[in-house]
């Protein structure tokens, strides 16, 4: 049995029915945002290795490991959510491909020097730092949602330090961020070269951008069918309902 | 009567009743790109004014005009084309409203100085330069087509000298240089504020960018919902069909 604290509680992990994951509502509970990404990257599938920074309580290495058979490792600051993601690990038995470290993505560049990963993905914060007056008065979820230890250039330069040239770099974010991630992509060399936006329903605005680069990769980019998240009846469309249950 | 020079034919403007339009097969005729920017574009309704590069027969200001009642400009380098627009502005009766120079869109900053535009759109040519042996061997095709006089950033740069500080510049390319056009309106202070990507059909990749910035605007940006031009069945969507017909 594995240990539970607090609030904590055993989800499954939707469409992979033999998986199931510790979360949180007050510290950490995955989001759409993750199954989207999870579902769009690109992955190595028998050669290669993976790195997932901001990863949380190993959300998207679990989903991940379910279409690859490389090693998946992910990097989480914050301790509390990495004890979680260790746990995930053992609860799903996959310690022979998946593993985690407790550290700050700005520091993997230099632990892992030379030694670098076919697919580098991240979910990262996505609002800038607040005012200390307006702070999440949650640390734990202020932590995962702002950029508090790391701005978006720190996460797109450690992306592009990690990744092999000829490697991928998958992230979600905000639509509104689409600008400055493409900035900041070029100029970290990774070309971007897959978009896709996940609309709430039918003629409203995107609220997802998941976006795909390639480190020192050539100019051309493919923008994917647009994925809607509900019907007009506020029920999941037929796709998005494959994508979190399968089948 | 209007003049028609060669296989020049008299077409319908579509959602517009009442207007004609002057286009030729072999030297200029207009596409959904121009119908689809025209739609997509903000335009000044009752104060400022407009400008339109690259206009060809000018279908773009006969387009906005239906929409604003400022004076529109449209700059055209082929004589052939300009020729043209100068008879579609008569055909329509629209004098009061449109003008068209033959000029190249590089002396157009000069030519204007400070006196600048509300909106700035622009159908540019979409593609590299062929090598000399592979040009398209009708010259008015190949002009329109290839970044022959102007290169995607000479069209910016010309864009942002003569959009207003706070105005628009609306410009439709091909998605795969989605990377260039955010990279060049930033470096050119044209901040992106509106996307929306045109599909062939349900499924498909996109296959047509629009885009609207601000000159001097701040970060921030709205992805549209996705319009698709045809229906399973081939047929033009209901909402490509209102565009192109009105109703």
């Amino acid at each position: 049995m594995v240990q539970l604290y607090g609030d904590e509680r055993i989800d499954f992990l939707l469409a992979e029915e033999n998986m199931r994951i510790i979360q949180s509502p007050t510290v950490f509970a995955f989001s759409l945002d993750a199954v989207v990404l999870a579902d769009f990257t690109y992955v190595p599938k028998t050669r290669g290795k993976i790195l997932d920074l901001c990863t949380g309580n190993g959300v998207i290495p679990l989903f991940l490991s379910t279409r690859s058979q490389v090693p998946i490792t992910g990097v989480e600051i914050q301790e509390r959510l990495y004890d979680m993601a260790v746990r995930n690990i053992e609860l799903n038995d996959l310690k022979d491909q998946l593993d985690v470290i407790h550290g700050d993505l700005k520091d993997m560049p230099a632990r892992y020097g030379n030694n670098k990963f076919d697919l580098v993905t991240c979910n990262p914060p996505y609002f800038p730092t607040p005012k200390s007056d307006q702070k999440n008065i949650n640390e734990h979820l202020a932590i995962a949602r702002h950029e508090i230890h790391c701005t978006l250039e720190d996460v797109i330069q450690a992306c592009s330090k990690l990744a092999k040239s000829g490697g991928k770099v998958s992230m979600v974010h905000r639509p509104e961020r689409l600008v400055d991630i493409i900035t900041l992509f070029r100029k970290h060399k990774i070309e971007p070269k897959r978009m896709r936006f996940v609309y709430p329903k039918e003629g409203k605005e995107a609220n997802i951008l998941l976006i795909e680069g390639t480190r020192d990769g050539k100019a051309g980019l493919d923008i994917l069918p647009p994925l809607y998240a509900l019907t007009e009846s506020d029920e999941y469309t037929p796709e998005l309902r494959k994508i979190l249950y399968g089948g």
